[in-house]
């Protein structure tokens, strides 16, 4: 542990948090500092059951984390509706913010999110955590080499659990006045971000949904799908499909003119030390077609720490180095999630519009 | 090899006819009895290169082999435009008849060949080889077992080659006279088939295809994708996508409510003897989604003959159950090709209207 690791505030006691209250313990450069929920016994329960150390505050109320001066940060996953009254309330309280995904309901609202954070100089990430882990490096690295690679021509993603009708019934996931971009926004983030991911975060021209998505009675999608267009000049293109009704799937497929890169389990590796991805590059059919000249490689990545860890050390570290040298919040993480938000946008209003293309 | 093996003859000495000769000769119940080409010349020497017997009867013309009273079955690899001709006349002939995919350049003229096999009383099948894999199959079972999969949700298919200058400066495959399908029909068809077949060939009520298809200076396609719909009461769908512009790819991958099946070496296994794919049942996160519970389990299927002999076994083996008890030709094999079709024929469609649905 380094000397004045960052000191979070957690806010909220979803699931996910459990999740990233261990990551910021494993992480070499953060603690828990405070921990706060609009009812105080759940707060109390959470430090319990989750084995946090007795020295977490506890707080009855979300704003007296916000008001501790002691927390550096600041973790948010709140439902997407609350974020951009509590987020922009913590970026004006000088608070960094770590922001569960979706980040907002739409881009307007995270570009408020985003404006708070700037204007008061505090870094901005939201939290996925596939990006940080080693193998996500790896991948950029071996897709980036044009001898291997050749140039992108299809991305195909997927991110769908099967879910129960307990979920059905009562997951905020699938209320419209909590979570109101349902399955999109929860599985699709990690989708849309993908493809965004393996072309280096160029933009698509054009957003098409696919045909035939699945909505609840109230109108919160369950499943659905969209292909991106880069335009006229540039022949690639992608797919995703996400949703809560098929069985497990994380899969991320990238289409090159020289190789290709498969896995399986890009969003969370099947497991945590180490992680994998399918490479070939250069297959070509044996004489009169009958087999392959090679099949395809298991790249194999290590990761000492989880990748959620990863990802909150990174944030604590851009985080320190504001509080510690002054320097500015860096600004690729934030322009992340502006962009998968802002695909996701239209994505949500080509769904709207009878599946047209929407310009970007 | 039984008695009386289906005497074939080829028509066309295209390179697929190198590897479906060499299937026909390991098949057990089939031999090469003539092979014509427009020039006789070329006829010979494909016999010469094949290492195919002295007793092959060469013919300089497509109608001495289809005059030859002593040839059963006709496999006929011509370029697509050139089909209905000489599909129909064989079939006039009362030759049995394997044709190479895709079968015509529209159902209107798959339905003329059709028409010609059944009031001929001649068999039909197509060149689809993988259909024919023991793999596939074992895949159909494991599939169709609702504990372990559940009900369909997605389908996703992938047929692409990187082609080379040459290809697409002189292939017949891009030429708008001989094969003017393009990518659709010759990577495409493998992709619609397979859908289809996860489906127990239930056609699509609509087809949507994607935006942003590739074409050449002819106007024929050199990549392009499609989605699938079944209706408001069945949420399944299915994407593709195919073409003669990124590394080679074979990718099927099945979605249930229950399970996952994925392999990226549909239409021409790795390897000859054994082939595997990668199925799922039952995933779930681990506690705290720190991991999975399982991960896709490899299942691994021998095969004592290429596929591609399987194929003309099972073909020869119909022909003998008419030729010598003058059984009726399996409708199944004519049936699968006309809705593989239909649908290719929809995809066309939709890209000429601006990708809007095409119903069915």
């Amino acid at each position: 542990m380094v000397d004045n690791p960052i000191r979070f505030g957690i806010i909220g006691c979803a699931e996910i948090a459990k999740k990233v209250s261990r990551a910021i313990n494993l992480a070499p450069n953060s603690i828990i500092y405070a921990i706060g929920s609009r009812l105080i016994e759940k707060a109390k329960k959470f430090v319990r059951e989750n084995g946090l150390s007795d020295t977490v505050n506890i707080y009855g109320s979300y704003e007296e984390v916000l008001g501790d001066p002691s927390v550096d940060a600041v973790y948010m996953p709140l439902p997407t509706s609350l974020h951009v009254q509590w987020a922009v309330m913590a970026a004006q309280k000088k608070k960094h913010l770590l922001l569960e995904k979706p980040t907002a309901l739409s881009v307007a609202d995270l570009n408020q999110i985003l404006d708070a954070c700037e204007s008061n100089g505090v870094q901005f990430m939201d939290g996925t955590m596939w990006l940080h882990h080693p193998r996500t490096l790896k991948m950029k690295e071996m897709l980036y080499d044009p001898k291997l690679f050749g140039q992108i021509r299809l991305i195909h993603s997927t991110s769908t659990f099967a879910e129960t009708q307990e979920f059905f019934e009562n997951n905020i996931r699938v209320k419209p006045d909590l979570d109101a971009l349902g399955a999109l926004g929860d599985t699709g983030w990690y989708c849309i971000m993908a493809i965004l991911w393996a072309v280096n975060y160029q933009l698509p021209k054009t957003v098409t949904a696919l045909p035939a998505p699945t909505h609840n009675a109230s109108g919160v999608i369950l499943a659905c799908g969209s292909s991106f267009q880069w335009g006229e000049e540039d022949t690639k293109i992608a797919t995703f499909h996400c949703g809560f009704l098929s069985h497990v799937s994380m899969d991320l497929s990238i289409y090159g003119s020289n190789g290709s890169l498969h896995l399986k389990d890009f969003i969370i590796p099947y497991q945590e030390n180490s992680a994998s991805f399918d490479f070939t590059s250069g297959a070509k059919f044996a004489e009169l077609h009958l087999g392959w000249n090679l099949k395809p490689t298991q790249v194999q990545v290590a990761s000492e720490l989880p990748q959620e860890a990863l990802m909150v050390q990174e944030f604590a570290t851009l985080v320190n180095s504001i509080r510690s040298s002054g320097s500015k919040p860096d600004r690729k993480w934030p322009e992340i999630s502006r962009k998968t938000q802002l695909v996701l946008d239209a994505v949500m209003k080509s769904i709207e519009i009878g599946f047209k293309p929407v310009a970007l």
